[in-house]
């Protein structure tokens, strides 16, 4: 898919920030009835640890005591970026599009992570033939290039999904979440920048630079201004599609350092509006346990990943569809004839 | 299931530790030519983390460079102990009987973990009705009880499972697994005990004592000994299935304290005998973490679980399953035509 349509409730960036000014909350009267249901389940309590709090979390935003896991849907937006050129990857900027057709084939990582837990698998190619201007000497996006990669996140979300994956692809797009998160929260270039996909000593030091540079062009007033100057298509895309979500209520799980950037643009926006996400898992590259800690999201895996692709954020789907069945169907003490104490 | 037959090629302890000093290894070739594919695979090198590992250990047992798992299998061996009566457990031991009878009924935890990641599971009870010997006052078991329990975890094994699962049920088998724990790798009773499903300050008293009484009341020459005078039916179970599926090639994935005291038994036989055996996750009972330390095993998740039923072993085994895929079903960098470096 390119170019996707139109459709999106907004316009305009401006129209954006109206609509993640006002975020539904959790049902809470779902999640209270799913918190007293754990408290009779036929368990010690709680003896299922981490799994007893993530299907109370899914269950507020399902507005059930039973929550369930039947349609995850997986979304990766792939974009490409003006600094590709000044040698940010080890990767050449041709490499995105053919990560998108190796997708499509059904040939990588994202595909079989999809297959094997059951889940939808959408990838939205972003003007891959139109890269974001190089961020050290003009905004990386217009207005209207921000505006159309919100709204092809916002439409790529089904709003029969249960819960949602956003993962990413795009060859230099860890600088760009580097320059967002130091935007964001401070700090010095060093403390965002990682290998990526596997950066050499120089090629970091022309990250850092590279990050050094934009943060020195751009004075960016707002958040979104931030994402619209320093980001990609890519990223602003998981952005629309994670507050798409939210207007669902479907609960979302966060991949990885580029996605928790994308991100933490909302929750900088907005405070309390990454409450339907969960980090599903940190990374590799050292920014992204950062960038949780900030957040305040404890990850639920921790294997040394560092593809994105949505890859993390896949895995985890089964732990929260293991945690929704136990929490769904398991007995309770009244129907199983179990001493409680 | 109960009173399982017998058919195991051992019929004494002796027997059993004959087998334990034969132990096949991983098949070289496979996991060579596994390593090989895996440098091949379109991503950036070692961008899948712990899930590559995974997958190559995985094909060393299954021999071949593409492994795959279709058929896991999880076991739950219950048995009942004669130091329940001391009060070591916040639970009374009729709730092993009421337990199995919920997995049987297929309301329990560990039923909804199997068919979420497409396990068979099997119940194996083991005399409920007969508990071990309270172990402060002679021996959990005579030599007779240990190897009709050794066979009982030999035969429960598939033949056809690709990856095993061991889990357990026992009121009091924390205090069991504890002593077993303290006999095989010395310290005090206080770095073994944890509150189990739940024991107050004084359960927890109650058991450090019972551990210490245990283990000056048998001075045991071997780790099957340990097992036979400190453990429990289950316990022995689970490390007659471990040792089946080391012969069998299945690997495993271990649960949690218990679990892995009873694995630590033929680690303490043979070294290299859980060489088939992963972690599947750290729970919150204290003595797990160190156990999983001593055995050198890195768990592959921390959920805070404390509930055993093989819940954290089956949770991981939708980890795996994706790691293999991932491994086996991904395009090569010759198939795709996407840039390497």
């Amino acid at each position: 898919m390119t170019n996707p349509p139109s459709g999106a409730p907004f316009s305009t960036p401006d129209g954006f920030a109206t609509l993640m000014a006002a975020l539904p909350g959790p049902d809470l009267a779902g999640r209270a009835a799913a918190q007293a249901r754990d408290s009779v389940l036929t368990k010690p309590r709680g003896a299922l640890g981490r799994l007893e709090t993530l299907a109370i979390w899914v269950a507020g935003w399902q507005g059930t005591a039973r929550p369930r896991i039947t349609a995850p849907q997986i979304i990766v937006f792939a974009g490409n970026h003006g600094i590709a050129a000044r040698g940010v990857s080890a990767f050449p900027a041709a490499v995105t599009a053919q990560m998108v057709a190796k997708f499509m084939a059904g040939g990588a990582a994202i595909n079989q992570l999809a297959a094997s837990t059951g889940a939808k698998l959408d990838i939205v190619a972003l003007d891959l033939d139109r890269p974001t201007t190089d961020f050290t000497t003009g905004p990386a996006m217009t207005d209207h290039d921000l505006t159309r990669a919100l709204a092809a996140g916002w439409q790529a979300v089904d709003p029969a999904a249960d819960l949602l994956v956003v993962g990413e692809m795009g060859i230099a797009n860890s600088t760009s979440a580097a320059a967002l998160a130091c935007a964001l929260y401070g700090g010095t270039p060093e403390d965002w920048i990682g290998r990526g996909t596997g950066v050499d000593d120089h090629g970091l030091q022309r990250k850092a630079e590279t990050v050094r540079l934009g943060l020195a062009r751009h004075q960016c007033a707002t958040p979104l201004e931030a994402l619209r100057c320093l980001g990609g298509r890519e990223l602003a895309a998981m952005a629309g599609a994670i507050a798409r979500a939210r207007h669902l209520s479907v609960p979302v799980i966060l991949d990885g350092f580029i996605c928790t950037a994308a991100a933490a643009v909302l929750d900088a926006m907005t405070p309390g509006a990454l409450d339907h996400c969960l980090a599903g898992h940190v990374s590799q590259e050292p920014g992204h346990a950062r960038l949780l800690e900030k957040l305040g999201k404890a990850p639920l895996l921790a294997l040394d990943l560092r593809l994105g692709e949505g890859s993390g954020g896949a895995l985890a789907i089964s732990i929260v569809k293991a945690a929704t069945a136990c929490h769904s169907d398991m007995a309770t003490f009244a129907e199983a004839g179990v001493a409680d104490v």
